[in-house]
């Protein structure tokens, strides 16, 4: 690298509290930063409870942020400031915390843990978070839900009956496999940040389409996947949190519950 | 991590060629991992030129490979061999291939460059390559296009007059942001593998909406953008790759030109 920006970075700057930055009154992407930071007691700050937070998220994005001296602008949030660094893109905001906070192997030459972890986090962020949205907005995220509702009917009954199935089925087999190890987790014996990101999936899940996933849950065809799903509820600070106000209710987001979406 | 596989793995095993495991026939998601590989001339194998490619694909996936001691299976194709290592999805494999082949920072606690440019790759692919493959397959992957014209019209509308001005300005302003440094690249002042993946989508939607990108180009306003293109393409060993059988043709992959979901 000719002039990598980031050699001008001060290191004694990271010992500081996280800063997240997105949208309140909704779980959203941001959801998978804070169950990372909440599971490992992390000191952060979240604009979705601070005043003029939607101001804060908005001076980021479509241009009104031009980057500085050590980072690019951000596209979109959830934002991740961690002293003077400034990153974006969600599945990369979880490979950043993720060694860092103990939830994924250490990113060194002598372990490729984290390109297990990473590629399974992707995989679910795809799968069962970014698809689930598009059932709702097959059409155009710009557009009105209403606007696109009979497009809506055909990608969900698509997703419910052919995706879930598909993507569940995959985890199921992840966690049967050699390298899941013992207890319920995906990967290496031990809660990753790959088991956050698909309890919050399977949650949104839940949520958006209840009659779909009790279907899935009651085939007995998934039992690693909720048997995950109630591992990670019941971690002593993820229960705490989901309990709190810290943690948003589902509304207008990724998961949305829309009764003719779902199944009968 | 209480167990981690990879500490199990045998590092001298990576003094290897690189195996890409991909559909043979359109470049494709591989087509993201081939360019690093063929800019930085590493030697590698690719399952798209060899007799049976596509049985050696298809063993891996669909449940029928279920992982080693070391490696989760992956969900599809592209997939990475490298020694004893096998990982898959498009940016994990990046991040995996990037800093090893001068392509990215390397992945250090001393130099935070790696999330950047894994970021903007991120950006590239869910903007530019997810979202171009949904304009013909709004409504489902596993049915034809044909069974989901109507929407795809409606989709492409909203993506060639929405959706690529915001990713393309987007990227307009990381090329000026103070990061990007002299030349014509994004990230550091020097090509990254984010430069590479941003000059394939770029291609690839050139083939599918050609009146859609001249309108674009020829309004001046990503100037930035196209430079790169023009840049990357002149790259030598790029285009000795590009003018060579090794590059896969536009076919029905996630690229494909329907005149009907053009610009007139």
């Amino acid at each position: 690298m000719a002039e990598n920006p980031s050699a001008k970075r001060q290191r004694s700057s990271k010992d500081v509290p996280y800063e997240l930055i997105y949208w309140p009154g909704l779980p959203g992407r941001g959801e998978h930063v804070r169950l990372l930071l909440e599971e490992a007691g992390a000191e952060y700050t979240d604009t979705a409870h601070i005043e003029g937070g939607v101001k804060t998220v908005l001076a980021q994005i479509d241009g009104k942020y031009l980057g500085d001296e050590l980072n690019p602008p951000p596209l979109a949030p959830p934002i991740l400031k961690h002293g003077d660094l400034v990153i974006s893109q969600t599945p990369n905001i979880l490979l950043y915390l993720g060694p860092r906070l103990g939830l994924a192997p250490k990113i060194s030459g002598d372990d490729d843990g984290i390109y297990h972890v990473n590629a399974l986090a992707l995989t679910a962020l795809d799968g069962l978070s970014n698809e689930a949205h598009d059932t709702h907005h097959p059409v155009a995220t710009g557009l009105y839900y209403e606007d696109q509702k009979e497009e809506s009917k055909r990608k969900a009954k698509d997703y419910t009956t052919n995706r879930l199935p598909k993507f569940f089925g995959y985890f199921e087999g992840v966690l049967k496999s050699k390298t899941s190890g013992e207890g319920p987790w995906l990967y290496g014996g031990s809660l990753t940040y790959a088991d956050l990101v698909l309890f919050q999936c399977i949650d949104g899940l839940k949520f958006a389409f209840p009659n779909a996933l009790k279907r899935l849950e009651e085939s007995g065809d998934y039992k690693g996947l909720f048997e995950l799903y109630d591992a990670v509820k019941e971690r002593p600070k993820i229960k705490e949190y989901l309990a709190s106000d810290r943690r948003q209710k589902y509304s207008q987001g990724i998961y949305r519950h829309y009764p003719e979406l779902d199944e009968e």
